[in-house]
């Protein structure tokens, strides 16, 4: 298998950390999103909408969105589970996860900011959004799990929602957002950064970091 | 059951969709997203996004996410299956979806929109924004389905995939993106176009539309 990604692509980041809690070890392949490699004939006929992360199975089938190749590698490889067992807390944890992956983060990625750019936003009302975007839907995040005790968000183990809170509340402080106040995200991630699959699989520690 | 919803909302049409084939009756209650009912101190205890839909089960739990919903119908409901049994297909499946769910839809939701308005985009600066990431989006399904022959998207019955395609490719036409070129996308939506689920599914057809 081989993953398609970049250092600092939260979708990617999302994939590595799953990839390691599943203790299965991937090919790397790197596209550099500043200067527009993943726009390349080559790597479009991976994944026709120019984003990373693009993943290849061990039978060479392409698959893309981070979801649905986290959803894949767990149903492929069902242990440990990256989902609660129950249809209900399933769907909590999906729906937490989908919070960050379809409502915060494809609207901060470097394709929408770049085109606020266009549109005539300056860098501060550019960062600005980002912030204000991750700040509110973290809040929300926050008020999905609040109250909660366990030592990861569902259950005692990490799985699909760590998988994207991790990156995202990497994503919220580098635009500048405060995230001091979410202090159920905070305990988890506080629980996650003691485990190697999350740390190794953190944007400085890959080969293409910067 | 329960869907909160709006006739307008594409999240809330998906569920809508899936309900229906399933053969499930929910109560449906409406929010007028442009009113901002959807920010209502009641209706922020159900989902602290401020966000359609929100389904209640019928024991009183609250979900939010449309696809999370649709999948926790899926696992509750089982036949008809929203998703094709093999792992590999169930992916690209699921893939297809995200790329509406997380890439297109809410980028060109009605709170983006109005969030470029107050950047200082005009009404033809932000219509752009949104046909284009329509039909950018809509090309990246195209090309992920191209070649295929089945009736749906992946196998001979609709599911997750034409759920999320159809409320788009509504709202793509509302926005003026050219739709003409998806041959593939256009002889799925015509057979989808056949069927009850979908038709009585329609924002047209709600009783809150206008």
């Amino acid at each position: 298998m081989k993953l398609h990604g970049y250092f600092r692509s939260s979708a990617s980041y999302r994939v590595r950390i799953a990839l390691n809690l599943k203790g299965l070890v991937a090919d790397q392949s790197f596209h550099h999103l500043r200067k527009g490699e993943q726009r390349s004939p080559e790597f479009l006929k991976l994944n026709p909408q120019g984003l990373v992360p693009a993943f290849i199975t061990d039978n060479g089938d392409v698959l893309t969105q981070s979801l649905a190749i986290i959803e894949y590698l767990d149903e492929t490889h069902p242990e440990p589970p990256l989902l609660p067992r129950d249809a209900l807390t399933r769907a909590k944890a999906r729906a937490f996860a989908q919070v960050i992956a379809c409502d915060i983060h494809p609207v901060q990625n470097l394709k929408v900011l770049n085109g606020l750019r266009k549109l005539g936003a300056d860098d501060a009302a550019v960062n600005k959004w980002a912030a204000d975007l991750n700040f509110e839907g973290l809040a929300a995040c926050e008020a999905l799990v609040a109250g909660g005790t366990s030592r990861f968000l569902f259950g005692d183990a990490p799985g699909l929602a760590e998988i994207c809170l991790i990156p995202q509340m990497h994503n919220a402080r580098r635009f500048g957002a405060d995230v001091s106040g979410f202090t159920r995200l905070l305990s988890v991630e506080a629980e996650c950064a003691k485990l190697p699959a999350f740390i190794s699989a953190a944007p400085d520690r890959q080969p293409d970091a910067e």
